[in-house]
């Protein structure tokens, strides 16, 4: 997989050399192209940006440096072989990016980035070069970054991690929070190590019991005690399919019922009142 | 504000020290300390994991490096006058980290990350430090990274860039997507700047027409087209207190309607069937 990223802070992406991404460069499984976006001003004072249109607080990026940048970048990608380029923009417009959509991305081979500062960029940028390949405008949370590199960085490793060969056990995917297949839609409750005792702490009695049915179990339990705790949105849209007879008495205990009225909204389950958490 | 992260890969860090938050540290409003976790190894190879109890695929992190340097950094901070400390755990399993989660740590004087990688920390550890300080475990979003480190630069950006002083002009928090206030739950629509015309492709008229009235419209509007477009789980949650009758003939343009069936539920608006978007 190709990646390229544009940027007025190269140095933000440094991170691309460390750990698992680092090492899948170093492998060749990624062939990573940082680019400083005022390579491609050719003022003075390297400008990247100016005042809106219309007013308002705050810098817009200009088309040009975006224009040129992109252009040669697509250009130099292309030469070397490399097809089929998507271009990401990271923007809390975006839609959510989400595992499935790592998911999605792990498969092309060319992606090409766009991290913003100030208001973001000149919105003829995107309709540009919407013509003539896929544009992901994604979001990676609620929440205000200073710019896009922070987010380049999460969806590089999220995607990253999903290429073959990149992770050293396959299986790690599969207990994964947001994976699909059994714990969909369930986070992951907690883990313990040797020693069985630390600061007066011992680990729970069934992690000792050997008995994989119960252990199993007790770990699903966990699952559904986190995401009721900390996700309630998660468990509300939890197909009731998904659950067996002592899922259910679990979630039961917990305080959770099936919602006759919300199956209609797909809110599957709610919390009943009054039941100690 | 005092930040503090222990992590096996310091490095990956090395953004702390550009943009917004390298320059809130050379100024002063941030002290920001980056730990090798592995200091606090006594063994001949730095181990920091171990298999999991009760069996299955990965490695959780070990208590006693993480004991050790947490009592270490506490010890290091109190001493040099740091206060209430908060622990801030980034795992997918953790409540989401919102704008208004951001807004809460911003106001706290000490954070202590622990990115963790592999299945995550022991649980002994958060339970222990709980037991001493608030403790935030977090997920930045429904994807699963490698470790905790990009999470951490996520957060730290979000949380530095609402300090007093850091971003130069205040006003710009204000029109910030998911900020509190006119344009809650509203994501920001498309901007522009100079030259008017690039590539063939103009600005809206409206941008150059100078009635401040009518570009505020016209903003608003394109603010709900994105948001019915890019995020229609916002809009279902809207309250209809917070449109005026020009956002309701938009959103009925948009397809959207008041669901009085969903209310109680909190879902104040629905998609219309049919409707071409």
């Amino acid at each position: 997989m190709r990646l390229d990223v544009v940027t007025i802070f190269p140095e933000y992406l440094d991170p691309l050399n460390v750990s698992l991404v680092g090492k899948a460069r170093t492998r060749g499984q990624l062939d990573v192209h940082v680019h400083d976006l005022r390579s491609w001003t050719y003022d003075r004072h390297n400008t990247v940006d100016d005042t809106p249109y219309g007013g308002g607080p705050g810098m817009v990026m200009k088309t040009e440096p975006w224009g040129d940048a992109l252009d040669s970048v697509l250009a130099d990608g292309y030469e070397t072989g490399a097809r089929r380029p998507a271009l990401i923009v990271p923007t809390p417009s975006g839609h959510p990016f989400t595992q499935t959509l790592a998911v999605e991305l792990s498969e092309r081979p060319w992606l090409v980035f766009t991290p913003a500062r100030y208001e973001g960029i000149d919105r003829r940028v995107i309709d540009e070069y919407a013509t003539r390949m896929p544009v992901y405008e994604v979001s990676i949370g609620d929440y205000v970054l200073a710019g896009g590199e922070a987010a380049v960085l999460v969806i590089t490793e999220a995607v990253a991690r999903l290429l073959p060969g990149v992770l050293g056990n396959a299986a790690s995917h599969q207990d994964d929070s947001f994976a699909p297949g059994a714990m969909a839609n369930l986070l992951e409750g907690p883990v313990y190590t040797k020693p069985p005792e630390w600061r007066g702490r011992d680990i729970p009695d069934v992690l000792l019991s050997g008995h994989h049915g119960r252990i199993a179990r007790w770990r699903r339990d966990e699952a559904l005690r986190r995401t009721t705790a900390n996700r309630p949105d998660l468990i509300e849209r939890c197909d009731p399919k998904a659950f067996d007879k002592k899922d259910r008495e679990m979630l039961s205990i917990l305080g959770w019922a099936p919602d006759p009225e919300g199956e209609p909204h797909g809110r599957f389950w709610r919390r009943l009142e009054g039941v100690e958490q």
